[in-house]
């Protein structure tokens, strides 16, 4: 018997952002696994298995979930948001080339809401013009490839959306990171921190760069920087069409 | 009595990827508004009216949307995959700027799967690193600005997400894009097409960008260039999550 390796995305939080496609994949799910809060998330019942595993443990979860998919089981991988941005489906298919036993796997990838788009609906239109996406976590890149993407970010004048931007074991590159930005002319710019998007806990602020302080961040937060143009509209922040 | 505007996304095209919060929003609408093949993906029923406009009318259709629920009515703009990725939320906000009668409208913007997302997840994960979407209709930005943006993402090797790449009426801009990043260093990058991505339309095709031919794409293809790093796994195409 063959299984089937599901990686999926369930959205920013609120499971009114969980799409028919991921309800259904995990009401026929004989086993999920994931990050231990992301596997919460997921009502338990009978005959399904709950796979719960610490964060960085991603490559070691990708092959548990391969090994339980190979003996027939019907697997689920959960991200929260979706699953291809800065998520699991990567390291399944890191997996997946060194593991050539598996190569015969049925794999579906099932896309979510992002966090940035969740957090940009809730302050208005953000990324309505053209952005960019930059994980700020240097676990698995050098901080200076971080720094040199900021730059050129910020000559393209992108909307960025910073994931990841700050955790307790690297306190200081999220301050580094504003400093970059303040260096490359984006201190004018329109920063909103959405901290817990569309959960109970959600918080949003919104201030020009130079007032952004570190602690406004953490791992819950994603951080959207407005491009040179971004602007009020009332309460909402909105970055216009039209670009000269 | 005061109306709602609901700005929401439908998704790239599969009814199983819009969400329940998108679902309820149009089952309790009075009225739905927006381009008209995307007013067609909503089921009609007694007591919804459904306003169909045509392409390049954002503004018009706005102002129509913050009339009908400035009187009172339930209305929900409707925009393929999320309303805040080049669609109609920023519209809806620079018409609110402009209007001040209408800043005490109640106005709500619920996310959506925008087009990236499915056709990265249909190909595997070609968005797992740092990336940018570009929109390249230059209909609102000089041509000078997006070959600026292209140029300064090959340098910042992020994998790019094209929309709108070509038009009957610029069939010549997606072919100056190739141009450009071939210049750019770019011509190994894997490049993706993904044809009206989710719906029976379906098609995906990848290629070394080099090999790419300005008509693989139209309106409804999305076109990702994978970063540096971006490779095979069997037949999926991945950006690896470590970076040098």
């Amino acid at each position: 018997m063959t299984g089937a390796l599901t990686i999926a995305g369930l959205g920013p939080g609120d499971a009114a952002l969980i799409t028919p496609e991921v309800a259904a994949a995990l009401a026929d799910a004989t086993d999920v696994v994931g990050y231990t809060p992301y596997v919460a998330r997921v009502a338990a019942r009978e005959g399904l298995v709950l796979h719960a595993s610490d964060n960085r443990q991603e490559l070691l979860r990708a092959a548990e979930a391969m090994r339980l998919a190979a003996a027939g089981r019907r697997v689920v991988v959960v991200s929260s948001g979706d699953p291809g941005v800065f998520a699991m489906a990567s390291a399944v298919f890191e997996t997946l080339e060194a593991s050539p036993q598996w190569q015969g796997l049925i794999i579906r990838v099932l896309p979510g809401v992002t966090a940035m788009l969740a957090a940009a609906a809730r302050a208005g239109a953000p990324l309505g013009h053209d952005f960019c996406a930059i994980n700020l976590s240097d676990n698995l890149k050098p901080w200076s490839l971080i720094e040199k993407r900021l730059r050129l970010a910020a000559e393209a004048d992108f909307a960025i959306a910073l994931y990841n931007p700050r955790s307790a074991s690297r306190p200081e590159g999220f301050a580094r990171a504003l400093e970059v930005l303040k260096e490359a002319g984006c201190s004018d710019r329109i920063t909103i921190f959405a901290h817990a998007v569309t959960t109970p806990e959600e918080r949003i602020e919104a201030l020009p760069l130079r007032d952004a302080r570190p602690a406004m961040a953490d791992m819950r937060t994603i951080v959207i920087v407005g491009n040179s143009a971004t602007r009020r509209a009332g309460r909402w922040i909105y970055a216009p069409r039209r670009a000269s």
